[in-house]
Order: structure tokens, then C-alpha cells, then sequence
């Protein structure tokens, strides 16, 4: 006769006893939060990140414990190993809580403790739920609070999320640059207030939509010491209560040695329990860059717009029929997306700007909303920039001739004859231009006694867009 | 020898051609479409609103179609009867198109055109992908466009949206009526700008909750003729091009009758093909619920604050264990999950205000965005409020006397001696009460000379609350 | 000798005694709330609508409190007459109060008691300060309190600005429709996603602006009534201490009466003290006049772009010149102030949010902000109008031939053909008409056999814009 | 007989003729702006560090203008005589033009360029109006455009406004650093989620306001070097047309040397031409500092409500009577006004927003909107700190008694036994404390058998607060 495999395991905390699912790494904490909050259907786990910071951070914790002899070297061992399991991706579905949970990411800490807790009593040979050997709170929390581990990882997973989004950008920059580089001699006209202006190049104007990325790359490097500005060994309020006073310094210089960032110690705890600097500034970096994307999307459109009846300075690549009863209409549909995706952003921002705003004395308990929110648009941004450079930009066609001829129909090019004929004469060819419908150059060819070579060197579209519309001084001495 | 199953279905569009899984119900627009927006990794199919509300609205125009003689009896039967399948939740999963999809939905058009013919034509008896017989744009999109028939579908879809959204706001009125009701001679101190102010019944307290909610679901019924008003029959840019004149109104009225909404025809269909009225007054709507559930949680939580240095005026159901390091704590986690999900609305309604501010010319191309927000933000609302009603609400215990004895302390009690001893005197009882830490009852039985039994009487806080303090001269004559 | 005249006057409240200019109407609270605020620079007495708004709640509270017996005639038809001095817009410079203020409305409350005592007390032949004749709080604020009376008065102070806005909104609707009715039948064409689209009129573009304007105005007269819905009465917490039962109805009544709106009593005054779902509404409904506002200012600048590299569908007036280099540049300045107050009205309602949220148990203290941020919203968008109407829409002048030029363009009028030659030979044509740079009508009339008038009737763009490209089935037969 | 006065002078620009008020600076571009955007009421000349950075800006320019033989040397030095008069604080009435102002602040330098003409022509000994001796364009605007030299004023506008802003922080943060330093040993309760949680000082709570505010100065200083970072020689589009090549060096120079500040060249002067990053990363700064004042603002409000159905621990300032009706009932007005000024700022984060991510092409427009809301915002929370220290912080008196009460009753003080009797043992003190209203100390006298003594210190709510709760291992070695 076989005995009947059990099911469920029974486990207790302050408020009772219930059954968890005997096949689950995570315990009764995690089982009453599942119960708490089925609210958005997304879970710690779809944030990889979060729950790889929280492995680390916990890692980190349980060398310091042992360090300071808080934790038995075996035990310790068998944590560190849970934790390096999590970090590298397994157990990922053992993440079962609600994004939005409330209670300050307790949940999340509790679910990271009884799994690391669960795995490492397997690990040491011993069944789950046999918490006398190793304990999720007395064990793995030790030293720690979900007030101060808690805010690191999310700190932490936030770093991590650059990456990738980094990464991204300095591709679709480079797609841009790469553009910019193909047509760095077609002219084209530029415009400001949608109106007619003076002669750019193409080159140039990609070339911006770089420069903008790369600034943002910049402003990610910015956010990244804020982050890395930590709480841990402050415990429940900042006063570091139940955390051995070397804690800190241990728990901070381990977490700093294994992830390579400069992690650093908050030096007001107390303050550091309720500051959402770092958050808010991260939130404004990833805004930035939305800004700036929603940019190069909005010119793009503007750009391709036409055929006939638009700009169609350039063509971005058809990527699917536009049209159901428009024979050949082609839409700009990777632009549209990557607008949307900004929207997303823009309102991102705000929800963390709610969340950061309503903490009360000595905690905010909003955490969980504002990494949400931040991991989302990081990953959203992320995928919108790949999609952006690999379905669109890089298979951009510039209308060079067009472009070309726009450079020369504009009466604002008139501005460069100042120089030779004054202002006023050159503001006459102008609005002779404008009322008949020809080109400066050729009202100016009749207008003036300057020879037709020097006329057309004046006007060169490709020198004004260098700036070369007017010679230096010394360059003419 | 057996013949090889095609794994591939081979499909063209203006584009050119492209294969096609042999088992979907999809075609060549959807396969683009889910190689061209992979950002969210959110599909059309998670908004069952959507899918559901398409389906009927192309269930609507295949009717007017075949009424108007555009589409044959056979055909259109098949296509309704593929309507009503996805009406009834099958082939849920054929809509793989991310929500963030940019071309005014027209993918979301073309996979429901595809997925619609695809499965009529197997309804006729035919091959999928024999379109020849029955064509996704020919006969399932006759008469129609995306920029018709998207916009139809998303207000219908969040239409329907709100039935379980104001279901939910319906139940959660009720378990704060039922609290109110328990509670309706149990008094406690009002507060205004957190200052102790005048008594009050816990019963006041909890109905106010209610007539809030109550509010918000009139409000629900103000938008539902905004979002009913339909540009059917508008096709690409609102003159109806491509569209028999008669299809308008042939298929406003099936659809009318179909869902039983009042579902009417916009008066300027190019002005409704860019107008976001309905959608800003549909966001409008949820924000103000949130507002109003933000405001009860934020109340519960500060009354529930405590035990021993907070108001403590009730105390809302240990949920899970609050705290790891600090035994017995037990915290408010459900109102907390609930602020945060109101944190989201308020980026969802910023979110919308853009993609509805950015429209250009004859359409507003961000559609996907506005009703994916719009969705995701109720079903969020929906679930916060049942957790609210489940967990929260129906478990909280009232202090009744840590109330009564709030009720009698206040000084601001003295008001309702202004009438029998003259303000200055009251004010001067009121002012020793503070000093010296006693109540205006006991001042006011050494300071004045009214009988104890009418002290009592105009004392009482449970009079006060009700508004007896001052007795109305009529009754006094 | 003369006697010297006193230039304060000292008075005294439960904080203690100060000095007040003896030339103002204001008194002690007043001066302590000019010390208590000064962070804005803008003062009460900028929002006349409120002042008015003020003195007209009280005026109907002090014909209830002489109806109830609670104020003698004399004093009574002392302070009427203060109330509709104010009324009638004198003493504008007796409100200095900083619109930032603290205290829920309390300051504004005082500011308003004082200056009508004062003023009251004057008319009545008594010197300014004798409260112990007329007092600002025992008979000018008698049965009242700051949270029923404040928000009575900022309510109908919204409402009293919806009159000019809507007036301005009216205008801007009318001016729109002039312009379409000048250009009834002068096609250009329809863009939707800024790629070519289908004919339209000129008439129908701008008639669209007119009737979303119009829309707006439907959308003021929803939310009159929810501004209308009063807490008069309900004093303090709602409860209606210290006031007589039958105030709350006689209060209202007489308000109606004298306003001649429907001004209706709250159902459940506790919650009605803390509903801020007007102020949500009413900001929706300035938020959606923007959005049709910046659609309107968008397509302007999109339509005047140019005048030789851009879309040029038509001529905003040249108000100022455009550029200190760049002769004969004139932008579209008007439409740009437009759309920058649109991003103000964007970032009011994200103000207005915070404030209607932020309320705590039996009041929300921020209704200061809400009714400054709403009445300045409401001012600009009513000036912008204005501005916009006169200095822009009157003044557009269309292209017409280049209008007509595009309409005939379009690749996309190769629709037209689908019900004479089929689909497939209509894209073949829309192809090679794309290829070659030709018109559809000259490459159908090589193509296909129809006749030369009958293919100048089917691709007429003036019957495409009417929607008559397909002519009905009834009418064929 | 009497000469008659002109009233008026004549000017003309590209568009026409027109009358200008004699008396005044400004001439005919500014006379058309004034009737062009009537929609605020707010001007240029309200914003003083605007309008002193434009003349700087212009005085550089001036100065590089005559270093590179573009300008001759009487004419520079009356110029740079106006600059300085204007940097002074002169003319001052002189800049009438509405902040919304489109144009993209072309008629903020055309009032700038006309009024320091005019002023430049008098100290010249030459009429107002006399353009042919000194040209508002030709000669102040020399080498500059709109596009460029606006944008280098609005950003060294904000640095100035950082100035004031960053003193007020500074005085704020020493404010709650002396009042914590007076309260360095009183304890009280630290609160988590509103629940009592373990023994803090005042001093901490205090000193973590002023840590807060320390980290808005370190975010001033992290700006200000991307504010500083210009365009200047950049004309109209970014490439320099008509400008000398060596200009934009030299002006530069001596802007960074005028100033005294790190005024750098942006790199790519095309892509600076539209970035809008560093207004982006002010108004985040500006944010981040709004919501640590909304944190103290918040917290103590709650920490004063009572007096006795509240927290109580400390009592804000009385600066005014609170309430008409309730005798002695005083608000925290003051923290109230700073929570509204902070509602303000979060909305003007978001109008900025939407105006920085709305440019087009080579220009975004909107400088304006954003400029006048940066420059709002900051002066608002400049005052705001102002009133905040002087009418409260300074001012508030702490509950001494009530706090150290607060700080023994906890029962999450318990936690401090965990390591001399175990968690189990501990968390059954807690648990009959909770239940019998005793505290911790009271039943772990029965309970345990440790030594009155050290139960005392071990339970010191001083040492608890200072993490001393648990002694290192090292010190009980």
C-alpha cells in the first residue's frame, strides 16, 4: 500500500494557520497575499528584475549574518545557494503576489524569504516548512526589514533595468547616426513653427535625433548613484532596531562588492525610510527619453507625410497595408506605436508622482506601485526603441531631390544676400519670390549685378546648412 | 505514402506576400501586425470587452449589408454566425495583436476581418483562407473602415466595461450602507482639517462612503449615451466614401436593437471621427471613483491608525502579518492596495488626456492606447473594489466606545451652549476644558446654572450629530 | 486743537488683539490671513466671480436667518444691502487674501463677514468695528459655517464663469462656421494618420471645429447642475450644528430664487462636505474644451505649413513678423498661444485632481486651490478664445486651387472605381498613378473603357466629399 | 504758441505701419504682441530674473558683436549702457507682452531688442525711434535670432530663480535642524502605515525634514550646469546662418564671464535647438523639493490633529482663529497652504510636460508656457518655504509627555526582547500587552525573570531609538 502523498503543508503566522500547496516553494505569507490581492493580474515574478535585486540584496544579507556570526556557516551556505538559484532564473514562477499589493512590500519580502527559505532547507537535506532548521524570518530576514531590503531591491532591479534600456538607445541612436552619416550632404529645408525656414541637411537632422539619445544615456548615468543609495541595516523605521550596529556597513560593502555598482550607505536612515528622490529622478530620466522619442516619432510622421499632399521629405518603410478601402495607403505605424508608448510614460510619471507624495511619517507604503510602474516603462520603452530602429528607422528613404529642391524654393534664403546687397534689397528679392513663385536665385540673377558663380555660391543650399552663409572676418581678410 | 501536412498558409497584400500558420484563424495583416508592435506584450485578446464588442459590431454591418443587397444571404449568415461564436467567448485566442499596435487599430480591424472570414468560410464549408468566396475586406468589411468600425467597437466595449465596474461599485455602496446601518447611533468625534470638531455617528461616517459611490454611478450613466453615439457608416474620414448612404443608418439601427443600447449616429461624422469627448468624459468618470475610493481608504486607514498612538476609532481585519520584525503588528495592507490602484487611474487619466490632445487633422490615430488604458483601468477598479468589499469593508470592527468617549471630549462640544449661556461664556468653558484637560460637561455642570439633566440633554452627542443641538423655534413655540 | 484721526482700529480675536487700518471694511482675521499667506501674489479680489459669488450666499442666508427670527429686519436690510453693493462689484479692493490660503476657505469667509459688518454697520449709521451692533460671525455668518458657505460660493462662482466661456465658445463655434460656409464647396484633401486620404470640403474641415466646440457647451450645461447641488446648512461636519433645521431649505430656496439657477440641497450633507465630484466634472469639461481647442490650433499650423515646403492648404493671418533674420517669415502665432494655454488648462486638472483627493475624514481643506486654479483656467481659455476668433479664425484665407489641386491628386480617389472596374483594377490603376506621378483620372482614362464623362463624374472630388461616390442601390434601380 | 507733443511715433515692420505711444521704449513688434495675446494678464515684466538675464544675454552678445568689428564701438557702448540699466532694474514697466505669447518668444526679444534701443538712442543723444543710427534688429539682434538667444535668457532666468529658491530651502532645512537638535533626546513613536510601530526622537523626525530639503539643494546643483549649457550662435535653425562662424565662441565666453557661471556651448546646435531636457530635469528638481515640503506638510498635520482625538505629538503655531462656529478650534492653516502651493507644482510639472514634448521640427515653440511655469512655480515655493519656516516650523512646540507615553506603550517595543528571551516569548508579551492595555515593560515584569534593571534599559526607548536595542556582538564580547 502506498501512502497518500499530502497535498498541502499546514503553516502559521500571527493571525493563524492554513494550507499551503505542499508542491510550492513559498509559505503562509505568500498564501495570504495571494488571497489579498487579485487585483491587476500581474505578479512580482513578470518582473525579472525585481526578483533577481531581491536574491541579491538577500544574498548579501545572509554573508553579513554569517560575517558577524549571526548566522551558522551552514545555513548560510545553503541561503547563499538559494539565492544564487534565484538570481540565475530558477524558481521564477514561485512569484505568485500581486503587483499592487499593499502593505509596503512586506509580501514580496515574505515570498523571497520562505522560497529562499524553502530551497535552501531542500538544499541542506531537509523537507520545506521545517522552518526550526532555517527560518524565513529568524533566517533569511535576519538583520532586516522589508522597510529596508525591500526598497534596495526595487532600487536595485530599477539599476538593472538601465541596462537593457541603455542598451537600446545607444542602438536606435546609432541607427540614427548611421542615417545621418548616409545623407550628411543632401540638403533639405528646415522649419520652425511648421513654416518655411532656411537650408539644413538631412545629415543634420538625423544627427540631432541622436544627440538627443545620447543625452538621455547620460541622464540614466545620473540616476544610477541615487539608486545605488541604500537603506539597509535601518530595519523597521530608520533606527536600525533588532540589526546589529556592524550590520550595515557589512550588508552595504557585500552588496556593493557583488554587484559592481556604488552601492552606498543613505547617511540619515531615518530620512532615508521616506525619501522618493531617487524614484522621482528616475521617473523624470525615463520621461526625458520619451520626450525625446516622441520627437523623432512626431518629425518622422511630419516627415512622411504625403505623398502628394504632405512634406514626403522622406519615406519610412511600409510595414503593413494602411487601409482597408484605400487602394496603396501606407501608414506610419511604427511611429504611432512609439507615440503611444510615451503616453504610457507621461502617465507613468504621474502615477509615481502620486505614489512618492503620499507617504506618512516614517514610511511610504507605495513602494510596490512606483517599481511597478518604473520596471513597465523601462521594458515598454525598451521594446519600443528596438521596434522603432528594426522596423523603421533603419529602413528610412530619404526624398533627396525633393528635399533638394524644398532647399532652394524657400524665400527665407534671401537672408544670405544681406551681406552683399543689404537687408533691404534682399527683403524685396524675397517678397518678389514669395508673389510670383520663383526662386530667390532667380529673381536675384535679375535683380543684381552679382555674377551668376557668386550668386550660386551664396545660395548654396549645402553652405548655408554648414553655417557657411556667412564667411568669417578673418576669413575674408 | 501519406501527403505532407502544410504547416504555412501562403497570403498577400499590398505589401507583397508572406506565410501564414496553417492553424489560425488569422491572416497575412495579423501576422505583419504581430512582427511589427511587440512592446507591451499585452494582446487585443486580454480586452475580451473588445473582442466581444467587434465581433458584434461586425455582426451588425454583415446584417445591413445583406438588407441592403451588398452581401448574399449564405455569406452573411456564415459571417454572423462567426460573429456570434467570438460574441460567445470562442476563439479568444486569435487576436495576438499587441494593444499598443500604432495605425488607428486597423490591425485590429484586419484580424477581426481575418479571423471572422476565416471562420465563415470553414461555417460555408470552405478552406481557411479561400478568400475568394469570402474576402476579410470585400464581404466582412463592406461598408466599413478601421476608422468607423474601431471606435464603434471600443465604446461599445467600454460600455459593456461598466456593467462589472458599476456591479462592483453597486456592492461595495451596500457593505458601507450596512456598516452605516449597524452603526447608526453609534457616535464619534467628527474632524475637520484633522482637528477634533463636532460629533458625529460612525453610521454618518460610512453612509457618506456610500453616497459617494452612489454618485459615481450616476456619473456612469451620464457617459454611456457620449460613448453610444457611433460614426458607423463615416468610413475613412467621415464623408462615408466607399459607403452605400443607406449602410448608416441600417447599421446603427441592428446595432441598437442587438445590444439594446441607445446606440445613435453621430450628427457630424467628420467631426466624430477626431472628436475624444466621450472618451475624456469616460476618464473623467473613473477618476472621480477613484477620488472617492482613495478618499475611504485613506479615511480607514487614518481611523484604523493606532492601536495606542493613532485615532484607533476602528480597527479593519488583520489581513496577513504586518510586520517581520515586529510582533503583533498588523497593517492596513487592503486600503493600501487600493491607494495605489487609484495612483494608477490618475496616470491612466493623463495618459488618455494625451492621446486624446494629439490627433491630427481628420483623425486621431491613438485609439489602441485610450482604450486599452480605459480597460485596464476599470477591470482594475472593478477587481480594488471587490478586495476592498471582501477583505476590508465587510470585516471592520467599530471602537464604539473609544468613539463615545471622543464624542464627549471634544471641546468644540461647547457650541451647543451658545444658545442658552451666550457664546462669550461657552467659548470661556470651552477654553478651561483645554486647559485643564476635563470635558465641557464638567465644566460647564460647575460653571453655569442649567439643571444637570438639561446639560446632559444639550450634550448629547447622539443629539448633536443629528442636528438637534439647536432646536428649531418652530418646535420651541 | 484737532483731534488726530485714528489710522487703526484694534480688534481682537480667540488668538488675541491686533491693528487694523482704520480705512478698510476688512477686520482681525483678515489681517492676520495677509501675515499668514503671502506666497502667490494673487488675491481673492482677482476672481470677482468668487466675491460676487460670496456676497450673494450671504445675502440669501440673511433673508432665511430674518425669515427663521434668528436676524432682526434692520440688520438684516443692513447687510442685504452690503451683500449687493458687493455684489454690483464695489469694495473690489477689500479682499486681499492670497488665494493659497490655508484653512479651507476660513479666511475668505472672515474676509467676506468683516467687510459686510463693516459695510453693514456704516449703512446702518454706525461706525466700522461696532460689532457689538453687527457682528461678522454671530449675525453675518449666523446658522453658517466656512465649509457650507465656501464651497456654496466657489461653486457658484464656476458656474458664474461658465457664462463667458461659453459666450467665447459660442463665438469661436460661429466664426468656424462662417468659414465652412464661405467653403461649402471647395474640395481639398482628407488626411488621416497625415497620409493622403480622400476628398473633403474645406466647408465639412472647418464645420467639424464648430461642432466639437458645440459639444463642449452640451458638456457646461451637464455639469451645471452637480456645481448647482449645495451643503448650505450643513455647518460644520454636515450634521448642521448650531443652525435651525429649517435653514438649510429656506437658505436654498432664496438662493434659487435669486440666482435663478437650479440650486438644489445635497441629499447627504456628511458627504456632501467631502464629494468634490463638481470639481472633478467641471474640470473635465474645461479639459475637453481644450482638447478641441488644441485640435483646432494643431490642424491650423498643420494646414498653414509652409508656404512652398509644407501643406499650404491655407493662410492664417500674418499678425507680427515671424523672424529677426528670416525676411518675409510669418508664423502662426495666434494658434500657438492657443495651444499653450491648452498645456496650462492640462496641468490644472492634474492640479485640481491632487486637490479633490487629498481631503481628510469631514473635510476637504483644498478647496482653495480647486476654485483658483478652475476660475484662472476658465479665464484663459474664455480670453484665448477670443483671441483666437478675432485674431485668427476671421481672418483665414484657403487656397483654393491648391485645395482642389490635392483632392485631385490623391492616389487614394482610385476608391471610386472599385463598383465599375472591381477592387483589383482599381489598385492597379492607384499604383501606376503613384508610380508615375499622374493623376487617377488620367491614368483611368487610358485604362479603362468608362467614359470620359462618366469618369469625371465618379472621380469628381466635390461628390466624393458629399459621400456620393457610391451611389445607393434604391437609387439605381 | 506751444508746440503740440507728438503722442505717438510711427514705426513699420514686413507687415505694415503702425502707431506707437510715444512715451514709451518699446516700439512696433512689441505694440503688435501687446494686441495679440491678451490671455493672461501675466507679462514678461512680471518675471524680473527674465527679463534681467535678456538684457545680459544681449549685453554679451553686444560685447561680441564689437570684438569681432560686427558692431562699432559707440553704438556697442551705448548698448551695453541699456543692458546694464535693464539688469539694474530700470524700465521695468517697459515688457508688456502676455506670457502665453506664441511665437516662441520672438516677441520677448523683439521688446527686449526695441526697448534697449531706444534706451542705447537716447544715451546716444539720439531720438526714440532713430532705428537708422541704432536698429533694434539690425544692430541689438546682431548675429542673434529668436531660436537662439530666448532660449539662453530663459534658462539663465531659472538659474537666477534657483538662487532665492535654494536660500529658502537652506533657512527651512535650518529651521527643522534646530528644532531637532532642541528635541534630540525626546522620544515619541515611529509610525509605519499610520501603526505604532518603534521608539524615534523628535530630533530624528525632525532632522530627516532637513536631510530631505539637503537633497533638493544637491538636485539644484545638478541642473544648473544643463540650464547652462546654450545655443547661442545657433540663429535660426541651429546651423548658424548669419552669424559669424566666430561668434558663437565669443559670446559665450563672455556670457560665462559676465555671469560667473559654467556656460558651455551645446555640442550639436541643431539637436539643443529643440531639446528640452534640462527643463525637464528642473521642473523634476523643483518637484522632487515639492514633495518633501508636501511630506513635512503632511506629517504635521497629522502630528498636530487632535488635541485629544488625535496624535497630538506636537502643536503647529496658532496663526488664526480656525472656525466660526467652533469656539477654540484652531487649523494648521499654514501646512495647509504649503500642501496647495505643492498641488500647484505637480500640475505645472505636467503643463511642462506637454510643452517640451510638443515641438516640431527644427523648433519647439513653447518656450514660453514653460518658462513662465518654471518661473511661477519656483518663486510660489520659494514663499512657500518662507511662511512654512516663519509662521510654523519655528514656532511648533512639542508634546514631550505625550511622546515618551506613546514611545512605552507600543507593543511592538517587545521586539527589543527577542534576543534575551526568544521571538516566541517575546511575541506573547506583545500580544498580552495589546490585549490588556498594559505595556510591554508592565508584563515582562511578571513574565520573564530578567532583572528590573536591565528590563529598564533593554525597553529605554532612547537607546531603542538610537539602534542600540540590540548590542553588537562585538561590544558583549
Amino acid at each position: 500500500m502506498y501512502k497518500r502523498l499530502a497535498r498541502t503543508r499546514l503553516e502559521h503566522d500571527c493571525i493563524g494557520q492554513m494550507e499551503v500547496p505542499a508542491d510550492v516553494y513559498w509559505g503562509i505569507h505568500t498564501q495570504r497575499a495571494i488571497a489579498n490581492f487579485p487585483v491587476s493580474g500581474i505578479t512580482d515574478g513578470q518582473h525579472p528584475e525585481l526578483i533577481r535585486a531581491y536574491a541579491t540584496v538577500k544574498r548579501a544579507c545572509a554573508i553579513a549574518n554569517e560575517e558577524l556570526g549571526l548566522l551558522d556557516h551552514t545555513k548560510a551556505e545553503a541561503i547563499r545557494q538559494a539565492c544564487l538559484e534565484i538570481e540565475g532564473g530558477k524558481l521564477a514562477d514561485q512569484f505568485p503576489v500581486d503587483v499592487m499589493q499593499g502593505g509596503a512590500g512586506t509580501s514580496s519580502n515574505m515570498n523571497m524569504n520562505e522560497v529562499i527559505a524553502n530551497r535552501a532547507l531542500e538544499i541542506a537535506g531537509h523537507p520545506r516548512g521545517d522552518y526550526a532548521y532555517i527560518h524565513p524570518n529568524d533566517d533569511v530576514n535576519e538583520s532586516q526589514s522589508t522597510n529596508d531590503t525591500y526598497p534596495a531591491a526595487c532600487k536595485l532591479a530599477l539599476i538593472d533595468a538601465i541596462g537593457p534600456l541603455a542598451e537600446a538607445t545607444k542602438k536606435l541612436a546609432k541607427a540614427f547616426h548611421d542615417l545621418a552619416d548616409k545623407h550628411i550632404n543632401d540638403v533639405t529645408i528646415g522649419r520652425t513653427q511648421l513654416q518655411d525656414a532656411v537650408p539644413m541637411t538631412y545629415g543634420q537632422e538625423f544627427h540631432a535625433f541622436a544627440t538627443l539619445l545620447k543625452s538621455d544615456l547620460a541622464a540614466f548615468d545620473r540616476v544610477v548613484p541615487l539608486l545605488a543609495q541604500l537603506n539597509l541595516g535601518a530595519t523597521a523605521i530608520g533606527t536600525g532596531i533588532c540589526a546589529d550596529l556592524r550590520f550595515r556597513k557589512s550588508a552595504i560593502d557585500h552588496l556593493a562588492r557583488i554587484t559592481g555598482l556604488p552601492v552606498t550607505a543613505a547617511p540619515d536612515p531615518v530620512a532615508a525610510m521616506t525619501d522618493m528622490g531617487a524614484y522621482v529622478a528616475t521617473s523624470a530620466a525615463i520621461k526625458s527619453l520619451a520626450v525625446h522619442l516622441k520627437k523623432a516619432a512626431d518629425d518622422l510622421r511630419l516627415l512622411n507625410s504625403g505623398p502628394r499632399c504632405g512634406f514626403n521629405d522622406l519615406n519610412v518603410p511600409a510595414r503593413q497595408a494602411g487601409s482597408s478601402i484605400m487602394p496603396a495607403k501606407v501608414n506610419p505605424v511604427i511611429p504611432e506605436c512609439v507615440n503611444q508608448c510615451c503616453f504610457m510614460i507621461f502617465g507613468m510619471d504621474v502615477t509615481v508622482n502620486w505614489a512618492v507624495a503620499e507617504g506618512q511619517l516614517q514610511l511610504n507604503a507605495f513602494d510596490p506601485v512606483m517599481v511597478h510602474e518604473l520596471l513597465t516603462g523601462m521594458s515598454l520603452l525598451t521594446n519600443a526603441m528596438t521596434v522603432f530602429r528594426v522596423n523603421c528607422v533603419e529602413g528610412i528613404e530619404v526624398n533627396v531631390e525633393r528635399g533638394r529642391a524644398f532647399a532652394q524654393s524657400s524665400p527665407s534664403i534671401s537672408a544670405a544676400l544681406n551681406h552683399y546687397i543689404g537687408y533691404e534689397k534682399a527683403a524685396d528679392i524675397a517678397a518678389e519670390a514669395v508673389a510670383t513663385g520663383r526662386t530667390v536665385r532667380e529673381v536675384a540673377g535679375e535683380r543684381t549685378n552679382l555674377p551668376a558663380e557668386q550668386l550660386d555660391e551664396i545660395l548654396d543650399p549645402i553652405r548655408l546648412a554648414r553655417g557657411l552663409g556667412q564667411t568669417c572676418r578673418e576669413h575674408q581678410a
